[in-house]
């Protein structure tokens, strides 16, 4: 059984977690700066954006976790800290300003960070904070920590479970940022997982990696995938546990929390998009195997025309299928069905490819909800997939348009 | 020599064309049929859509051209006749109603219409039009043509040159139409181009084949691959010059004024993008090889983020860099320059993959033209390629927020 409970990344034993303004962003009102640390050393495992430009931080993220442990994470926001000469040095600058903080060593920290591009991060105003934020580190600092991460995030992201394992309780929760700059095949936006499970480091990345396939990687907010996102998972064993070294019964169970954590996540950002004012997500089935049914959900999901339409609740299944023929995907395209739901009911639009008459009146009326369905019956094998995106708005262009300014 | 001259598709010799309301759409204002007639059989050649899912006119051309020849182009908007299980029918139809009003064989038509996906097209308006349309057939006409196809196009779309093949003059001119679902990978938008040059179908194939990959594949405007889209060329040799049959000079010659009328509509296209208060060119440079400057191009021309930036007259070059890393394609990150041009000047704001100081001042004073050039130069090779797009504005979530209503 997995249950919700409260408590993000500090809902796992032996995490705590701040948030501070440190300086970085102007605005006195937002925290910039953010730390998480485990009582104890902790597995580690970590996934990253698959764009050629890496953000520094990245980097020396990857070789701190070269041995698969870690007990903190600092992360500031208004700054990327990526496309800048120094980016190296001051991503292991902060490594180490946080590892001094909390006496551990610093590779032993996982940095990040997210903002503007190409603008060089400078070190002080973190060297200043970083004590206050080492000295305010508690239990119930998810919440802060969640808003130091937040750029053009309009709420924080925090989520967290509890199941069992081995007759113990364990907990899993993570906090997560990210609303534009976000499209599959990239380890997607900042997520922070930290759990009280005990599983090896190798377990930890395989339970990651196979997991974001299905999650993170099925999120587009706007097609644009960025140079500095990751998704990190501490697991420091306290819950006492017996260890998960294998794909036993216990890994299994680990894998559909994670899951759970990580969907739950992922619906918060798409409906955090930037400007978005309705979560979007794309349930396929009958499809010939897994890859189609991926393929159609995520180029439906990534349909800027769709998008536009979902913002107007505008039943317009035409662009549906039109995103599903340019997806790559090779399918009957007519066998397709469409339908939209949301809580107000559920609506079908297209049948084997084509029109069938539908009420207008009740379409609008489904897809003015805040959460929309789109179901799309490929009608041509057991497989399926779901996507997570939003729809574009004024907001969205208003937002990007002077990102920097 | 290539020189511009007027008469879009009546540039030519020996083509009528005209353009009229004939009741497709309810605002008697709009012209939604259009009809281009050669006084003799054409050499004709198309590329189509690569969606998956074809607007049936598209199917039915095909056919019609299995033989390389044709006479007339038919054209209707307003409605797509796509994903309407009666609407092979349908095309055919409008072909016979073509033909038989100039008195040519349905198979010897070209058929496409453009419009929303999905409603069927009712033939009666067409058929009620279709004398009226035969009769106002004139070499003056090209303009009324371009407006008949107009969708959410704000200017109609003519341009021609003239050139010299044989010591005979010759003509070469278009009409296009679009301004949104346009995206590379596919025959884009409907164009429809005139020459009497003399010119075999298979030459005319291969020359029209070979230069949309550097035109209009290289034109996107929202990442949508339309099902209706076509590019066809009808060549009806009247200017007398010895007919093209091979590759020779005068074949180069030829492609040269093809490039050069379908890079003008290009630009047409993609500065009358849904919603667009700027022209973006990316021009990239020092590449190692074609499909890198290409994949590169595309990649910098497709982003939301990018293209929400120039909307904002934002010199947010981190956005360009990261296009390139998604790309796909293998650059050395590390070497990139990256200025920004208009007719304002020109300004470099990125040196080997980092940040350069630049007067944010005149950025945005050359930002703030109709016409952007976003230079890329990956310093690895000789390569070079150029595509072509739009901002993304308000306007763009506005016109297909409801597009159907």
């Amino acid at each position: 059984m997995i249950t919700w409970i409260d408590g993000g990344v500090c809902a796992a034993k032996g995490y705590k977690a701040n948030g501070i303004h440190c300086g970085i962003r102007k605005n006195k009102e937002k925290k910039d700066l953010s730390l998480i640390v485990s009582d104890v050393p902790a597995a580690a495992a970590a996934v990253y954006t698959t764009n050629l430009v890496k953000g520094a931080p990245l980097v020396v993220t990857k070789q701190h976790l070269a041995n698969g442990t870690a007990q903190a994470i600092v992360c500031n926001s208004g700054n990327a800290n990526t496309c800048n000469a120094n980016g190296i040095e001051i991503a292991e600058q902060m490594s180490r300003l946080a590892a001094d903080a909390v006496g551990i060593a610093p590779d032993d920290v996982v940095v990040a960070s997210t903002g503007v591009i190409g603008q060089p991060l400078e070190i002080a105003p973190i060297a200043k904070g970083m004590p206050a934020l080492a000295a305010g580190l508690r239990d119930t600092g998810s919440a802060d920590a969640a808003a130091g991460i937040m750029t053009t995030d309009t709420v924080k992201k925090e989520v967290a479970v509890s199941f069992t394992l081995g007759g113990k309780t364990c907990r899993l929760g993570g906090i997560a940022k990210g609303s534009g700059m976000i499209h599959p095949n990239m380890a997607t936006m900042l997520v922070f997982i930290t759990t009280d499970a005990a599983i090896s480091a190798p377990m930890l990345q395989q339970a990651l990696s196979g997991d974001i396939a299905n999650t993170f990687n099925m999120l587009s907010i706007d097609g644009d995938t960025s140079t500095n996102d990751m998704v990190t998972v501490l697991a420091n064993g306290l819950a006492g546990n017996p260890c998960i070294t294998e794909e036993n019964a216990d890994f299994a169970v680990f894998m559909q929390a994670l899951n759970t954590v990580n969907v739950a996540l992922c619906r918060k950002i798409a409906g955090d998009g930037e400007g978005a004012t309705r979560l979007l997500e794309c349930s396929v089935v009958g499809a010939g195997d897994e890859a189609t049914a991926k393929t159609v959900a995520k180029s439906v999901i990534c349909s800027s025309l769709l998008k536009a339409a979902m913002f107007g609740a505008d039943a317009n299944w035409g662009r549906v299928l039109c995103a599903i023929g340019y997806s790559g995907a090779q399918v009957d395209v007519n066998k397709i069905d469409v339908a939209f739901q949301s809580k107000k009911g559920k609506i079908a639009v297209c049948k084997n490819g084509a029109g069938i008459a539908f009420s207008e009146e009740k379409a609008k009326e489904i897809l003015l909800e805040d959460e929309i369905e789109i179901l799309v019956d490929l009608n041509s094998g057991a497989a399926a997939a779901t996507a997570w995106g939003c729809d574009l708005t004024y907001d969205y262009v208003r937002i990007n348009g002077d990102y920097r300014t």
